[in-house]
């Protein structure tokens, strides 16, 4: 064979390996403009390779593209790169817990404005113990006298309730003051890196850290004054990142949310009419600005948590429809949630979910308006678990998406059905590397999804406890750790991700078209940006 | 629908999404007892799942089946099914250098045979300086005096060369004496886990170790009075671990070995016949101890380092072919080696390895003695990158098998290639994790290999470095690390491996008929065994 004929051959079992990528089967979706964007990326992405991936940095001894998160933020920061990527238009964001997404910074700042939140301990806080000391937050009503001025005297004991004000003030200086109190409480509400990459440095140790850094947050979110606050906070942080359409799952497990007076009285109804309520305020706001294209709404996935007895699920399933009729246009699906690797299977709860939509219909629902499940699958590093199971059920059960489908990659009659009917994988790079599925980006099975045609839209999880606030964090790793995928294959997985959303189909070309707009100014931008700087 | 519908759907979806494995393909192919010892099996690897992995142990905190391998060795060999595995007949060995196979406590041994290999150091050693100071070895001529009598002395100067005996005995006590001496030798000469999964763990980092422990390994290996009693060695550890046959790549990039004067003038050919009189000895070994059947005979893959420049591979082929001439039934195939990342991409060399097959009829090896190629490729994190692109020339090129071959899995069109072509991926579970590919077996990718039915053989590539010697260890991390994968699974690809050898047919035919024999005698003890034990 001559090097000619040899290097056609070349070129074209190249494109039969990618002919699936949705950058290939859409290759003519996008203006010459956004191809120029693409080339500037991939020239940007190489130098930065280069001159900041391929330099040690203080604190962050060898690093590369895609590494771990929680290490690397600070780099990721720094890059040209990322400054371009938080100013893209992310389409929809489809994956992500919405009492785990505002940073806890954030969130201890709103729980401070509230005098009844109280914090115990289980030991006094001392430089010793601060590492290894548990802490609770508790809304108390007005009456109730503390029996201690601060968890750090030695007169503290543990599980006395301090109002969380008088706690920071009287936090010892020598733990840093009320500095130090921030620092500390945002450490016990999110996850660092120290315990991510050593202390739990694996998917079964890190879900303890996780489990309880939820715990805590829920605490606090689910008290019905901070909750307003909060979603407005999330909304207005994932606008301003380039999201323009949100499906938040909400864990509706708790019955009832605390009220302003301490009590569990806040019923689900509740909950979401605040919902409903903070969306109007947040259109409002953004008509005002003139940002209205920025936004097209948001909706709730209403998800309970995998441990509950079967016959219990009813009751959810039951309380779900309820709330579907109240809010039709804010339900959007049903899932269960939690660690899939010790909690129930979806096959536990077969008989009520393969009835549900007899339930939805005898209770009056129109099927058009039937509620459907977009579950959990597959967030597992088992092979043949029942984790990894879970992704059989949901497909057979008629799931509308994969929340993670992480195990999905061993399966490939899964893999093609997810293809042929268009089941999107919601795919989380960051939550995936920092619950240890894959030790950095470039160990990720995303490139295995792409390049068999698996679609796939990219999300936060649980942001709060990842500090990947946002999108673009997870669309920057993406970016950053292949030669292959550019901003195009970006741009195509955040347009998708309206179609594969929950809208209505009017709805979605509404998206698509803002989006569409959005997107050519931000690629003439780059263009026009990058034009200037070579001049 | 009914949940009993519901359940037959379910089992003819798992049914499908398995119906390329090989454990499908052939499922008549073994006996019943065979099935009953893969039950047994199972059952074993759950209650040891339960009994040993998820219970804490000293040294080896929060372990789990198929854990990091150098800190999980010690518990593994304590578990019955590692100690069945060990007995279980592998088949071939088809990836391994055979400079990297010997553990390194004999290889020192070895060498302490040898006064004239001498060894120097980057500095006096001391227990400050042990962990950071480099050595290196040579064998000296007779006549050398030494100019110093220990690496301890405050006199010892960079660089000096204290025959290894004496350094030895006048190691520091307060490092360890002699017994300090072996450990610290062993260790630079293999890579230890605070190396894999601390100070240099990263795919880009572990090669720096990687690559400090082969070389001073090669300059003991090396020399030719020691080479014969390390291949013998080599051969007899692998027997008696169940493999009956190997291929092993020999890295002939130095031109010639050192001989007993020290001088390099030891040339290939010299080596290839040292290989065949020990190959020869081996046998006859086996045949006086009534052990024929357990070794069917060993072939080279002739390598060179992937860092030569294209001109100079051609006297590399010519060498290659005049040593497939004299030895024609040593050599068995052609390969280049080294890191995929940063050394030179197959491409560089397309104009040689193009006319290869050219070279060979012009120099009068008839067709059917050419030597095939049998490529790493693949071996990286890369998406795109020119090692992940590597896998699209030795596929091009015709490799009858590929080296590892672990970025595979991206490439959906090359996974079918492998499948029809029956393109053997030659995976190295344990050198995968260690030089940190994967974190752990569980996120190994062979579980998508198999699943896609793309053919795979079990190799262990480098055993003096990662202390898996034999195949035990990498079958046992395989078959720990899946619910699925059970000691079916396991047989089909020990006896496939085989068929995937460059062996003739009737060699093929023969060694499988040897092979499936022992298999009988091996599942037949699992299941009497068993028997006897719940009596």
């Amino acid at each position: 064979m001559s090097l000619l004929e040899y290097h056609s051959k070349r070129a074209q079992l190249i494109a039969d390996d990618r002919a699936l990528r949705i950058d290939v089967v859409n290759g003519e979706r996008f203006s010459e403009k956004s191809r120029q964007a693409d080339v500037i990326l991939r020239r940007i992405r190489e130098e930065e390779a280069r001159s900041i991936w391929a330099v040690e940095h203080d604190e962050v001894p060898h690093p590369f593209p895609g590494m771990e998160f929680l290490t690397g933020k600070d780099i990721i920061l720094k890059t040209q790169l990322f400054n371009i990527i938080t100013k893209m238009p992310k389409g929809a964001l489809l994956h992500v817990h919405l009492d785990l997404t505002v940073n806890s910074t954030t969130l201890l700042a709103l729980a401070l404005q509230h005098p009844s939140i109280h914090i115990c301990a289980t030991a006094q806080v001392t430089p010793a113990s601060i590492k290894s000391v548990n802490i609770e937050f508790r809304p108390l009503p007005p009456g109730f006298v503390p029996q201690c001025i601060s968890l750090c005297l030695p007169t503290y004991k543990p599980g006395q309730w301090i109002p969380l004000r008088r706690a920071r003030e009287q936090f010892d200086a020598a733990l840093g003051g009320t500095e130090g109190f921030d620092r500390w409480v945002a450490s016990c509400l999110s996850i660092n890196p120290g315990e991510a990459y050593v202390t739990h440095n694996n998917n079964i140790r890190i879900w303890d850290k996780f489990r309880s850094a939820a715990r805590l947050t829920g605490t606090l979110v689910y008290f019905a004054p901070i909750w307003r606050a909060y979603i407005r906070q999330f909304f207005e942080d994932t606008i301003t990142d380039g999201v323009s359409y949100i499906e938040a799952r909400i864990n509706f497990s708790p019955k009832f949310m605390i009220g302003p007076d301490g009590e569990h009285n806040v019923p689900h109804k509740e909950w979401l009419s605040m919902f409903l309520d903070v969306l109007g305020e947040i259109h409002g706001d953004l008509r005002a600005q003139g940002r209205d294209d920025e936004f097209v709404g948001a909706k709730i996935i209403y998800t309970v948590i995998r441990n509950c007895e079967p016959e219990e699920l009813e009751w959810y399933l039951n309380d779900c429809i309820e709330m579907k009729k109240l809010f039709p246009d804010i339900i959007a699906g049903f899932d269960l949630v939690g660690d899939e690797n010790i909690l129930r299977p979806l096959k536990d709860y077969l008989p009520q979910l393969l009835s549900f939509s007899t339930l939805q219909s005898s209770q009056g629902l129109p099927e058009h308006h039937h509620i459907p499940f977009i579950f959990h699958a597959g967030e597992t590093l088992g092979d043949g678990s029942m984790a990894d199971d879970n992704l059989y059920d949901a497909l057979l059960l008629g799931t509308k998406r994969i929340g993670h489908g992480f195990s999905l990659v061993k399966h490939p009659k899964l893999m093609s059905i997810c293809r042929e009917r268009g089941v999107a994988l919601e795919v989380c790079p960051i939550s995936n590397e920092i619950l240890r599925l894959t030790a950095s980006m470039p160990m990720h099975p995303l490139p295995i999804l792409i390049n068999h045609g698996v679609p796939v839209a990219l999300s936060s999880d649980d942001p709060s406890l990842f500090q990947n606030m946002g999108l673009s964090f997870d669309f920057f790793q993406v970016l950053a750790a292949s030669d292959i995928t550019g901003l195009l294959t970006l741009g195509h997985i955040a347009r998708d991700s309206i179609q594969y959303s929950m809208l209505t189909l009017e709805e979605k070309a509404r998206a698509t078209f803002k989006w569409e707009e959005r997107w050519e100014r931000f690629v003439d931008e780059i263009v026009k940006f990058d034009g200037a700087q070579r001049n």
